[in-house]
């Protein structure tokens, strides 16, 4: 078993004994260093040590800040390659093309446990098998509601919205209906996302704005309704429109929610760099699906 | 009045008058020049003739023959311009852009009923619009399901297909499920079609394959799994996948599927030739955004 393959089944172990991390995903973990569990865990001081398993059962408040401190730390420890997991708490790890096959999806679900991921973004129709893949590894179920025209009904958004929840979704990106916005229905635009916001009982729901069609203004506004609408996300693209995040776009949308509410910035990222920029404009979340090169500070390819 | 909103709204009255077209829409019309209606309307011989609206309350077989041979027979009576109205009959008006506005749309439904287009397809949110708009005209309203990445669950399109049909749609054009496609999945692609079927309730569906995404194995294999569930058509492309209608895939198509059922072609259609070397190659239906433009032979932009 090599190094990257101990450190992704000790992480596991330890989420798993964790009951289940309490954080408010929209906020990013605070960057802490520990140093109190190499005193507190006798088992390491008597060389029972096994892992960080039974201190994440001993001392599970400690176990709890390594593992907000990120991976890193834990892969530093067992002298493996640093990654930038910060980071990757922050990174959906997305795969939404339509000829993604079942092995790719657990491929995906696969990387998001290993690198401790925000969550796997995929479509509808693998939500069930995603959720059965990653229970009790601390990796959310991501999906996408009226994706990516945004220009289903309410109704329907709904229905595919509750049919999510059902299938284990805990979080849902929805596309807003561009041509009601840019028709200036505010009402109409609102109550899309806040029947959504009801469906979704709870779960983290996402407003996908598909921002390259937007003017400044139509995004201010976008973001506007959805806070008043009761989302807990803003997010720029779907990734399949004419362009994808900009720090731009994020700066704005980030000064317009105000620093309570989270911003998801996604299409187009695939380095580290692009990531980072994302970050510091104000993105709390990031959609990506070279989620595996940026953490590791390499260049990936595709298109979202 | 110009010559072409006279023609247009002569012919709204004519086929406003019809009770509707029995005519089966997945067969193209025979082309018949019929030249009886002279001779028989007594009011044009006395003078009495104030349009094609009491022919069609008189004599209601010739005026539908009329309408059979096309738009272009009246255009020409009238001194109008020759279109190909033959080939109108088989358009699917289409505006699937998530930003289309709201004049956009009401513009395409104005365009239709002017030529006489087979139906407009649209966006499940403007199908209510669009059905009020055309209502009596002849014009179906088509809309899309599971659209464009046909990866949402089953219950979502059975969902989404019964909401649209309550809304007014004629048409449904669903998405397969790719990605259960090519990973061999038959029986779940056949039961998510035969679903959609069901749920449309006696309404044309088609079923898009997105060939471009496809080995010609999965199209014929897609073919046969959509006859096998009930569909009348297949379609080959949603505009939105890396490529549109080719001959080759649709003359695929058309023999897997025999002589009885509908192929549409869908995608990159912009200009006359296009369409017709599709017809040739056993198309009965062509889905286009560029619709106008081909029924006068000029050359269209845009993406669909």
């Amino acid at each position: 078993m090599d190094i990257e393959a101990l450190v992704a089944r000790i992480t596991q172990e330890v989420m798993q004994q964790l009951d289940s991390r309490s954080d408010d995903p929209r906020v990013p973990p605070p960057t802490r260093h520990v140093g109190r569990s190499d005193k507190t865990c006798y088992k390491r001081a008597t060389g029972e040590c096994a892992g960080a398993g039974c201190c994440a059962e001993l001392i599970p408040q400690d176990v709890r800040a390594i593992v907000h401190s990120g991976a890193e730390r834990v892969g530093n420890l067992l002298g493996g390659r640093v990654v930038h997991s910060e980071l990757a708490r922050l990174i959906d790890h997305t795969l939404l093309k339509p000829d993604a096959t079942r092995d790719q999806v657990m491929l995906l679900c696969q990387e998001a446990r290993e690198n401790l991921f925000a969550s796997v973004c995929i479509n509808p129709s693998w939500v069930a098998l995603c959720a059965e893949q990653l229970r009790g590894s601390g990796v959310k179920v991501c999906t996408v509601v009226g994706f990516p025209l945004g220009a289903t009904t309410t109704v329907t958004k709904v229905m595919e919205t509750r049919d999510a929840v059902a299938n284990g979704a805990d979080e849902i990106d929805m596309v807003v209906n561009v041509a009601a916005l840019k028709d200036g229905q505010d009402g109409y635009v609102e109550q899309d996302i806040r029947e959504v916001v009801g469906a979704a009982s709870g779960r983290i729901v996402k407003v996908i704005l598909e921002t390259a069609l937007l003017s400044d203004e139509e995004v201010v506004r976008g973001c506007h309704l959805s806070k008043r609408a009761g989302a807990d996300f803003v997010k720029t693209s779907t990734g399949f429109g004419p362009g994808g995040a900009t720090s731009h776009h994020v700066a704005l949308m980030r000064k317009t929610v105000g620093p309570t509410m989270g911003v998801k910035a996604s299409g187009g990222i695939r380095d580290l760099e692009t990531a980072q920029e994302m970050v510091k404009a104000g993105a709390t979340r990031i959609g990506a699906s070279a989620s595996v090169k940026i953490v590791r500070g390499e260049k990936g390819t595709g298109t979202y």
